[in-house]
């Protein structure tokens, strides 16, 4: 059977579109008391918005090296998916980058109200843990605690979280190239990095498998920011969706402003290469993230 | 041995307090990357501001029920404690309540800015989920994927969350009675719900005394948000660390509003009174969560 990427990636997106769009509704959403209709509509405008759903492609992908059918890590991957919508909702904030357009479509905060989109992303990140924490996700409770740790340790104030902040504090005070470097692991790579390894938890990687699956999680969260930065420069906002230029225009410092086009290109070489490099213990199993990988870098959008 | 409350409301407040200082570190928080020292203050400023841990206290006295000693209930009631705290910090933005004080020390956001208010808020709750997955938590995975739920469940949108965001909807078109008492069960009850159930979790409850126990959460969460809507109205800024009289002036309606301080009380008393007759299955053993339920109504700030 001949791989296709593109057929993968579309088959996956439709998968957690589908499961996205039952999850956020008001029966799978109440607690105590009745999930609110405009917070679940909040929710739904900063999440189904066709997306191509990477992180939960790699959570299925990584998975899949040991077996594990892409439909056993839809739970997991809506988990991981939920947060980095939570992350967009709150980063659109005019208090943080005061973004109007989200692919194309208004902002949650246009769309409803800023105390809305706070309170909507809130309730992205809080459901995430609760996906995480239900058997749906892995029948074993013990794998279960380790999805969940992951995930805390990923969004946290050591990962993406955290990354938002010195991105931020990059704006008035000058970063290092490692400095970028650093905070770009954290804004974008952790997460990531945290999908790659969720799914090899579900998977039962051994503990060499988890370190060469996180090595290449890196590596690939790094092409991920590059080809991102190169694109903020080199696109046209209708291909992207959103503004471009916006980093430089926000003084925000990317390795693209410091280095160039050219030299971050090589860099993205590299970090695809670095990528593949750790796949290798993997086999023809890993071929699907290596096709990851490489899109990663040579994204349109 | 007589039972103090007073002296028990303290050393919780301490051992939490102390919990909470080491957790909230560098160190600690860290993850792929290093936790930023502003956010980590941030963290801490929202989080370490000498409040009775009372969310805290509940978790304890209710595992108490059950023999649990209170040093082994102290991560998850610190988990519970992030969640208020960062509700809290949220609450607090110019989006959404606006204050400038929170017991008498600047917010968040007027200490630092609303971008980093946003940030610490979301770490805050990220953090809290990693805390319950932790081993500290509960040594049975198990029993810690329940305790997950339960926190997910009480501070999403269909409790906490969800119950804000009723708040904001009900400034511009008006509750019913019951509509207000819903809003309030899910804003402040449901975490007090959920800090109860995850200590009757922790005890290892049958579902029984977990119904019970659950009963009792919520007749003593609405008495604690019937209490704070009369200090709103009778107590004085001095007293309570913030501006009164402000519901009233953002047009937000409380039970009070409507049907008066008098009646008030008398619905206050009836809370108090459902909540002890949840506890007569548990006896004697239940002694500190009456003298809680009792505190709850009978606070002066």
């Amino acid at each position: 059977m001949i791989y296709s990427f593109d057929a993968d990636v579309k088959a996956h997106a439709q998968r957690i579109e589908a499961a996205l769009a039952a999850y956020l509704s008001e029966p799978a959403l109440s607690g105590p008391g009745i999930a609110p209709a405009r917070l679940v509509s909040a929710m739904r405008h900063g999440s189904l918005n066709g997306g191509k759903r990477l992180r939960p492609l790699v959570v299925a992908q990584t998975a899949a090296i040991f077996g594990v059918v892409p439909e056993a890590t839809v739970q997991a991957g809506l988990a991981v998916e939920l947060v980095h919508c939570y992350s967009l909702v709150h980063d659109d904030l005019p208090a943080m980058d005061d973004d109007d357009l989200r692919r194309g479509l208004p902002t949650v905060h246009r769309a409803f109200d800023d105390a809305t989109a706070i309170l909507a992303g809130d309730a992205l990140l809080t459901h995430a843990f609760g996906l995480l924490a239900d058997s749906k996700a892995h029948p074993d409770p013990q794998v279960r605690v380790r999805l969940v740790t992951e995930l805390a340790t990923g969004a946290g104030a050591g990962g993406m979280v955290g990354g938002q902040m010195r991105d931020i504090e990059g704006e008035t005070s000058p970063l290092t190239d490692r400095g970028i470097a650093q905070m770009q692991a954290m804004k974008t790579g952790a997460l990531i990095r945290a999908a790659v390894r969720i799914g090899a938890i579900i998977g039962g990687a051994a503990s060499e498998q988890l370190a060469d699956l996180t090595a290449y999680a890196e590596a690939a969260g790094r092409a991920f920011q590059l080809a991102d930065d190169i694109l903020d420069i080199t696109a046209t906002a209708a291909v992207l969706g959103k503004a471009t230029g916006k980093d430089q225009g926000q003084g925000k410092q990317t390795i693209v402003s410091r280095i160039g086009v050219e030299a971050a290109r090589r860099q993205l070489g590299d970090m695809v290469h670095q990528a593949l490099t750790a796949l290798v213990p993997f086999g023809e199993a890993a071929l699907p993230l290596r096709e990851t990988a490489r899109f990663f870098a040579d994204r349109p959008n």
